[in-house]
């Protein structure tokens, strides 16, 4: 088996990957490995998984790639992808990766943040965020997310018009992380609850399967 | 000529864009958009050129695209674009995509939101941002442009290797951006700052064409 994915299930990018390999019966290694042990943070990850000691990163033989659109598209490139993943057609790739690029600095973004201050700050420090910062964060997760609702899935049933593409998977794994903390980012965004729905469906068993711990813990915060 | 090209060259991919086509001789329309007057905000905007109402657009006949990397992407699928910007050996490729990628949420966000909030919002409210702010908006940064100067640029003269490639240009045009504010971000950065010198040779006459109310700007900043 010449593709290793180093991995950790409760980052999104590693979720999204995970979830395109195995839905693409695109045979890898599973090399899972625990951020919340600082297992990326080793000279042994950095010598030899790679320098940036980031998840997820894929090993092709003996080329090493970090970055999952930058891996997406090579895998588009050189393996058996699926087109609807991402289409050759040039105008529907242009498509795709304007979601992709523009995900960096909003879905993922104020997502990742809200969940980083609201879940992993009081479990590294002890303390909870202040709360002025905290509606800060969070406002700016909501305005994105609303930006989901009204913008990006105003023109169908998916994020590129009628078929699912990897913007889809990208977008709902950032989706999801901020139900860690108990937020449920599809009250009162209706479409966006559908689209959610309409993913978890379609990529399943792998999509549930990926996100399972995620969901242990989000129930378990729902109730706190 | 099919192709037009919605910018405002204080916007980084605005300028990452019209250097690359200037530079290419890839013939297209010029409509400068004046950010500073909300011009992006108008219906005719929204309706016309763009429903997300941003810049860089770009219209290739009636096709519209927005998203500087996707567009990158499109232009080297679809026009003569020199190959070395961003080649088609796909591992070389993946290099290129691998910066394009790390840059949104790292070297763009952080020079973008220090220019905004030493800049922009002293402009539009009158007031200065708390000192405290402030510097943790810096000290991202200053992080940032230290993982360019140890990490991206530490294995050659350019970020993917021995080549110049468009990596490099959408790199440099978030670099000069801080300048606007009289902030240096090559002091203390030598490696930073023998790419950029070699950056700016390189690309002109237009990168010098396409920073110079930057520079004029920047030039101001730090007499003040």
């Amino acid at each position: 088996m010449s593709l290793k994915l180093y991995f950790d299930l409760l980052s999104q990018p590693s979720r999204a990957l995970y979830i395109l390999l195995k839905s693409s019966k695109i045979p890898f290694e599973e090399c899972p490995i625990a951020l919340r042990k600082g297992a990326q943070l080793t000279d042994e990850y950095k010598n030899n998984v790679s320098r940036f000691q980031k998840v997820p990163v894929v090993h092709d033989g003996d080329f090493k790639m970090t970055e999952s659109v930058a891996i997406l598209r090579y895998l588009a490139r050189e393996k058996s992808l699926p087109d609807y993943w991402y289409p050759k057609d040039s105008k529907r790739q242009v498509r795709v990766d304007e979601f992709l690029e523009w995900q960096h600095n909003n879905v993922r973004a104020t997502c990742a943040k809200y969940f980083m201050k609201k879940w992993i700050f009081p479990l590294v420090t002890g303390q909870e965020l202040e709360p002025e910062k905290l509606a800060e964060y969070k406002q700016s997760m909501e305005d994105c997310l609303d930006s989901m609702e009204t913008l990006w899935l105003a023109n169908g049933n998916y994020i590129c018009g009628d078929k699912l593409t990897a913007a889809d998977l990208w977008a709902a794994c950032e989706v999801e992380q901020p139900r860690v903390t108990g937020y449920d980012p599809i009250v009162g965004r209706p479409i966006l609850g559908a689209w959610l729905d309409r993913i978890r469906t379609e990529v399943d068993p792998h999509y549930g399967e990926a996100h399972a711990i995620l969901n242990k813990i989000a129930m378990k915060s729902q109730k706190a």
